[in-house]
C-alpha cells in the first residue's frame, strides 16, 4: 500500500465520527491516532479553563438528531450525516410549524445539493443543516424537531507527541481534529501529520526536536499556547500549520505574519520546485491556527503548506468535501511537500570552500581534462555552488540564488565534502 | 457659505492687489490675512539683509504704468491688469520707436491671448507684458512708455502664526504671497492656509504645535530659514509647502528631497485615497519653496500637496490663471486634502493588542456567534487590524499594509480601545 | 594612426605566435609588450610551484606538428595554423590507421569550416584539430602523425607593472596572454591593456596606484593571487578583468561575485551611457579570471567590461576569431569604455554645497536674470546637481540619480568649484 492509500484509509476510518471542539468524537479520533502514532499523549483541560482572552466551553455530546414530518418520516437525520445538526446545538424536542422551523434551518442557495457545515460554539442555539433543494420543497405543516445532545461541564482534549533530536530547537507541527464528516478540511491534516510523525519516529539522527500536536482549531491552539508559550517562544525554530493537504487541484502557501521566517522560505522553496504555479496567499488570506501562532506577542515562525486552501474550493465546509475530493494521490503530494520542507530544515547548513581560488576539479575526476567549447556544461552547477560557499549563505539561500532544487545541491555538497573541498560552518 | 465659497471670496478680494516679493501689495495682503487669522504677526527685514547666499533686494512699489500710442491711447495699462508691467521694473518715461519698444516687450506666441507674468528681481530693467495677438498688431511709430515705480531701500514682509499644541514638535505650513493677479499660483495657497489656520485655531486638543507662515517665495523662505534654522531643525516633525490648491483638474504630490519622511508618507496616503490616479512628481520636478526647505544642510521634512502643479497647466504664470480657473469646489478639495493630512499626523499612534492570541470578539458582540461560510467578511478589516497591532507599526503603516483609508482604521481603533482590546504605546 | 589602428597593429604582430600557459610563445609575447610598455617586469615561477589547490605544470614548447598521408602530403600542419595541434600535446611520431587517428582528432560539426581550439593542460595526451569538412573527407589508410613538442620542467611567466599614484589604494587591471592565434579571445585584452597602460604612464596626477598584469588565465591568476593575496586584499579599491574587447557587435558587462562593488557600479554606468542596450550578464555567466579574483575568501572587487563576451559569439575558440573579427573601431570602443571607467574612479568624489539654501546663481551669471515660463530649463541639471550635494552621495551616485553621464556632472562640478559653491569632502 502506498503512503497515499494508507493516509486515505485513515481518513476513511475517521470520516463518520462526529467531531467537535470537545466531546467523544474528538476523544475517539485522538485514540485512533495514538494507535498509529505510539507515544502520543492525550491531554485534557476542563470547561472554564482560561486561555488568554478565551475560555474552554462546555463539552458537547450528541446521540441523535432529526426532523420528523407529520407522517412520521425522518426527513433530516443526524445518523445519516452528522453535518445535519448545527455543531453545539442544545437539546430540543418539540413540534413546530414551518415558519418557526425555518428560523433554525441553514442551507446554501448557491450549492443547492450540499449540506452546509455550521457551528455555534459560544452562543447557545439549536439548528439543522440541509440541502437547499430539500428545504424549498418543505410544505406548510407541523414538524417534530429532536436533538438528543448534552452541553455540560467536561474537558477539551488534544494530543501531543515530542520526538527528541540532537538540539533543543524545535520544529512545531500542528493540525486540528474538530471537524465532523469532511475530508480535506479537516481529516487530510491529521492523516498527513500521522504519516509525517511515523516517518520522523523512524529517523534516528534528527537534528531538531519535533513537537507534533493534534488540537481543536482556535480554542485548542489558544489552550496549547497558554500552557506552553515561554517554552515555544524560546525553542521553536520553524513550524507548519497543517491543513487542507489532500485534494489534487493545486498547491498553496500562506505565510507567517512577518512573512520572512525560515519556515516561509523553506515552504516557498519546496512548493516552487514541486509546482512553479503554486498559489501564494498573503497574511490577509489567513484563516486557520496561524491566526493564533503568529499573533502579536506570540509570533512563532509558522507558515502553512496546503493543497487547495480552505475557503477557496467550492466543497469547503459542506458535505461535498468528501472521500472522493480527497485522494491518495492528493494526500501523497501534500505529505511529500511537508516532508521535503522538514528534510531541508534538517540539512540546511552553511559551507565554506576549503581552498582559496577555484579548486582544481580535474585532478579529482570532477572536471573534464580536455578543454573545448562547451566542455564544462555538466559541471556548471557544481562550480556555481562552490563559488557561493563563503560561509555566509545557507544551502537553501544558495539554492535560491541558483534557482535549483535544494536536493540537487545537497547531493553535490556530499560529493564535495568527501573530497574535502568544502567544510561545514556553524549556523549563525 | 461653504468653506470653498469662503476661500474663493478671499481670493476675489485679494486678486486685484499688485503683490511682489516686497512692497505695499504684500503688506496689504498680510493685513487682510490677519483680519481672518487673528494673532498673525507681520514681520519685516530690511533691504540688504543677508539670508545665506542671498540678500533682500530694494523694496519695489508702483503706482502706474502704461504704453501710449501717438494718438494718446493707453494701449497697455497696469491699472487694467497688473501683469502688464514686468515685476520690479525701474521707472521710465520716454518716447521710443517700435524697435526699441520691442526689446522691452514680453508675450507668448503659443498662448496669444494671454498676458505672461515676468519678473526681474535681481537685475534692474523695465518692461511690459501683453498678449501676443496685440503685440503683432503694433504699427511702426513712436510710443510713450511710462512706469511710475520706486525701487528704494525698504523692507521685506512676512506673516507668522504659531499655535501651541501639547508638544513642542511642530507641523510647518508655508505658503507665499508675492504673486500679482493670479489665482491658482498663487492665491489658492494663502486662501487654503487661512482656512486651515482658522480650523486649527478652533481645535482645543492639538498634539502638535503649528507654525504657519505667509512669505514671499524663495527670498522669503530663505529669510525665514536664516532666522529660525536651529529651531526648525530641532522641532519640525512634518510640514507642507502649500501652493496650487484651487483648480479642479487633478491632485498632485511632490516629495521632499529624501522622499521618505512622514510628510511624504502622509501626503501620499491622503491623495491615494482621495484619487487613486493622483499625479506623483519627483524631486526633480520641484519648483517652489521645498527647494529651500529641503536643500542640503537644511533638510526639513516638507512635502507638497497640490491640485494641478505649477508649470504643468497652460494657465500657469499668465493672466489665464484667474478666478474662473480656481473654483470653490477645487479649493475645497485642496483644503480637505491638507486637513486630512494634518488629522492623520495628529492621530497616527502605535497600538498593541492587549491580549495574546486573537481576542474573542464574539463575546463582545463584535463577531457573528454563528460560524458558517463567509460569516466573517464584515469583520475582516477589524481582525486584520488587530493582527498588526504589535506596537511596531503606526496606524498609518497598518493602513498602508491593509490598503485602506487611515480614517477607517481610526474608527475601528476607537471601538477596540473602548473594549480595552488594544492600548496605545508611545511613538518611537 | 588612431589608437584603434595602433592596437590592431599590435594584435597583428602577436597573432601568429603560438602562446600557451607556459613556454616560448608567452615569453615572446611578454617581451613584445615590454617594448611598448617600458618598466614591465617579466617574472617566472617554476614547474611544481603550488598556487592554492593548483600546481604549475611542466613547460610546454613545440616546434612542429603535422599529419601526413600515404602520399607524403602534410594534410594538417601546425606551421600553417597553430590551432591544429591540441595545446600541451605530448610528442608523437608514428603511423596510425584512420580509426586510431580519429580518437585524436577534434572538429566542430556545427561549424565545419572552423578549426577548434582545444587544450589538455593537466592530463597528458596528443591530438590534432581540423575543420569538420576536412575530417569527413579523410579516407581509410595509414597516416603519419608527428608532434615535435617538449613537456619539461620549466617556468610559467607573467608580466607586472605598478604605476604609483598619490594613494596606496590600487586599481587592478588584469588580462591574459595564453591563447594562440585568436584575436578577440585573446589578443584584444592585452592590446587594450597596453594602450591603457601607456595612457596611465602619461598621467602625472593619478589618485590611485595602478597594478597591471599580463598572465596566463586561471593558473596565472592563481599564481599571482597566491604570491600577493594579503597585499591585494588590503589595497585593491577597484579593478577590471580585461578580455574580449575588440569586436564591434555589442558591449557586455559581467559583475563581481557580490555584484555591488564600486567596480560594478562604474562599469555599468559607463556602458549604459555608451550603449543603453549593453548586455548585462550575471555571475552565473562567468568564465574568466574573475572566477579566481572573486572566489570566496579572495573577494577582490573585480568586474568585467567587454565587447562580445567569450562563449557567446560563434567565432569563440575557433580559427574564425581572427584579425577581421577584431577591428580598430571595435578595439577603440573597448579602450574607451575601460578608460572612462578609470577616469570616473579617479574623479569620483563627494561634494557638499557651500551655502545653505539654494545658491543665488543669478549674481554669478549662472542663472537667467529674467524670470519667465521655462526660463530655467537650461540650468536645471546644475540646480539638480547642487540639490544633491549633501556630502553623502558621490558624483557617480548623483549621476545615477539624475540619469545623466558622469562626465556632464564633472564639468558642472568644475564650474561650481570655481565659484566656491561646492567643496570637496573626503571619501568615506
Amino acid at each position: 500500500m502506498t503512503i497515499g492509500h494508507q493516509m486515505h484509509s485513515w481518513i476513511k476510518d475517521l470520516f463518520p465520527i462526529n467531531r467537535s471542539i470537545t466531546g467523544e468524537g474528538a476523544r475517539f479520533t485522538l485514540g485512533y491516532i495514538k494507535n498509529w502514532l505510539p507515544g502520543l499523549l492525550i491531554k485534557d483541560v476542563p470547561t472554564g479553563y482560561k486561555a488568554f482572552d478565551w475560555e474552554v466551553p462546555k463539552e458537547w455530546n450528541i446521540t441523535d438528531g432529526y426532523i420528523e414530518d407529520n407522517a412520521g418520516n425522518k426527513i433530516v437525520n443526524f445518523k445519516e450525516n452528522n453535518l445535519h445538526v448545527v455543531g453545539y446545538s442544545i437539546p430540543v424536542d418539540k413540534w413546530v410549524d414551518l415558519d418557526e422551523l425555518n428560523n433554525h434551518l441553514y442551507s446554501l442557495p448557491d450549492q443547492p445539493e450540499a449540506i452546509p457545515y455550521v457551528t455555534s460554539y459560544y452562543t447557545e442555539r439549536w439548528g439543522f443543516c440541509l440541502p437547499h433543494n430539500q428545504r424549498t420543497k418543505l410544505k406548510q405543516g407541523k414538524y417534530h424537531v429532536v436533538i438528543n445532545s448534552k452541553l455540560e461541564n467536561g474537558v477539551l482534549n488534544y494530543g501531543e507527541l515530542v520526538l527528541r533530536g540532537k538540539t533543543k530547537k524545535e520544529i512545531f507541527l500542528s493540525t486540528y481534529i474538530c471537524h465532523p464528516s469532511m475530508a480535506n478540511n479537516e481529516l487530510s491534516g491529521p492523516a498527513v501529520l500521522i504519516a509525517i510523525g511515523r516517518w520522523l519516529q523512524g529517523l534516528t539522527d534528527k537534528k531538531f526536536t519535533y513537537r507534533i500536536i493534534f488540537i481543536p482549531e482556535t480554542i485548542g491552539s489558544l489552550v496549547y499556547l497558554s500552557k506552553n508559550l515561554a517554552h515555544l517562544k524560546r525553542n521553536v525554530y520553524a513550524g507548519f500549520n497543517m491543513t487542507c493537504l489532500g485534494d489534487e487541484r493545486e498547491y498553496s502557501f500562506l505565510p507567517s505574519r512577518l512573512g520572512n521566517t525560515i519556515s516561509d522560505k523553506v515552504a516557498k522553496h519546496v512548493l516552487k520546485h514541486i509546482d512553479p504555479k503554486f498559489k501564494e496567499y498573503t497574511w490577509l488570506d489567513r484563516g486557520s491556527d496561524e491566526r493564533q501562532y503568529c499573533s502579536p506577542g506570540i509570533d512563532l515562525p509558522i507558515a502553512s503548506i496546503m493543497r487547495s486552501k480552505y475557503g477557496t474550493f467550492p466543497e469547503y465546509h459542506t458535505s461535498l468535501d468528501d472521500l472522493t475530493f480527497v485522494t491518495p494521490i492528493g494526500l501523497e503530494g501534500g505529505y511529500n511537500a511537508v516532508k521535503q520542507a522538514i528534510e531541508i530544515l534538517e540539512k540546511n547548513v552553511f559551507y565554506v570552500s576549503s581552498v582559496l581560488g577555484e579548486p582544481q576539479l580535474g585532478k579529482r575526476g570532477l572536471y573534464p581534462t580536455l578543454s573545448q567549447k562547451g566542455s564544462t556544461n555538466d559541471i556548471k552547477l557544481m562550480m556555481d555552488f562552490i563559488s557561493f560557499c563563503d560561509g555566509k549563505k545557507s544551502l537553501l539561500e544558495i539554492a535560491s540564488l541558483l534557482n535549483c532544487p535544494f536536493f540537487n545541491l545537497l547531493s553535490i555538497s556530499n560529493r564535495l565534502l568527501k573530497e574535502n573541498l568544502i567544510r561545514r560552518v556553524e549556523i549563525k
